[in-house]
């Protein structure tokens, strides 16, 4: 397979909520950024995170492997420091390799949950 | 890090319904634009608001500062005019240096939220 | 305000629930495309509807003034024939001008609403 | 119609909930991807599927009629083998004509539906 991707992209929008109805681990409202990496390199990536009145964040570093995808949850990210719950953030990758990713939210603060997607935005 | 984004953005869904079912900040419907300028120098942007049958309102002056998100909610703006509720609207985002907008809806009509989000339209 | 927007539109997913538990209008469940036209002459596009086992239909014919946005309810189109309900559907804008797009449903099968958007699929 | 669309699209994200609250189709929780060929020939489409652990599956052959639309189910694929359930994956569309593809998903776990969807990343 031909290369798909860029190497540089943001995601705007970020929010982790710190309640949820449910402790299952599939329904806790979390912030996702669905990495694909089609091509035979593995990608080395840089995430810093953005806030509204303080310095950025990172780099957080992340590995995803050739031909691989990681559906990589904010929530799980503890180096150099966690994401704040309730707080407003933004995020950039940035990618040896060309990568495509995808933003998605579940929030679960009510009983039922809610979903938000969108292609991030790409550059490089 | 190089900068990363465009100079004008469009953004042609609008829509603040007046009714919620918790007047707590966070689960109020509200219609947010979520804007990173990842850059160094601060972003100087021009909101325009269009509607379907009147003139456009703004420009609406908004600061982001260098290497900060604003996650705008067009509910709090007030200058020129507040934006009005149950009211089909869009949006233009103009800005002096490269920036990153998304658009994102929650909606709390209803018991339970529903929300939406997607990059917006990018040119320049 | 310089022209925004590109003169050639895709939105692959379409669906019109029959079914929904309100007869409010702002609460039926529907499909939308919200057009933005920022710019100074009337865009006049043709919108075409494409289905899985049939023809498409159309040109609908659709005017939105300069700098308004129009909310279009697909629900809404009846010339040249209405769009069925429960059916898969995809549609096409070719305008005469730049517009933007972006898709929105309001689903309100269930007790609770959902949403989904994006920005559509540009050229031209 | 001019030819509009595309020959390579990406999804990142993917994940099929094994449970829902419905057993009818139209809410059974599912992934799809909306397809548009809106030309004069047929689409031939090889989808490719990525995991996180493990080598991607496919090609899965598709395709798409000249002026028809496919709303396409990965819980409906089967050969060369069904996606699993409860589990990451991505996918990449290549095709020998333009089309465009949108992503949806339907999540019923919960008795009220969830909804996202996001025009997927292109290229070619």
């Amino acid at each position: 397979m031909e290369v798909i991707g860029r190497t540089r992209w943001a995601i705007p929008e970020g929010y982790i909520p710190s309640a949820s109805v449910s402790s299952e681990r599939a329904l806790v409202s979390h912030e996702t950024a669905c990495i694909l990496n089609a091509g035979d390199r593995d990608a080395h990536i840089a995430l810093t995170v953005f806030f509204a009145n303080r310095d950025p964040v990172g780099p957080y570093p992340i590995v995803v492997p050739a031909r691989r995808t990681l559906h990589l949850r904010f929530n799980d990210l503890t180096d150099p420091q966690p994401i704040p719950r309730d707080t407003d953030y933004a995020s950039v990758f940035e990618s040896d390799v060309p990568i495509v990713v995808q933003h998605t939210r579940l929030d679960s603060r009510r009983a039922e949950i809610a979903l938000l997607s969108t292609v991030a935005y790409a550059e490089g």
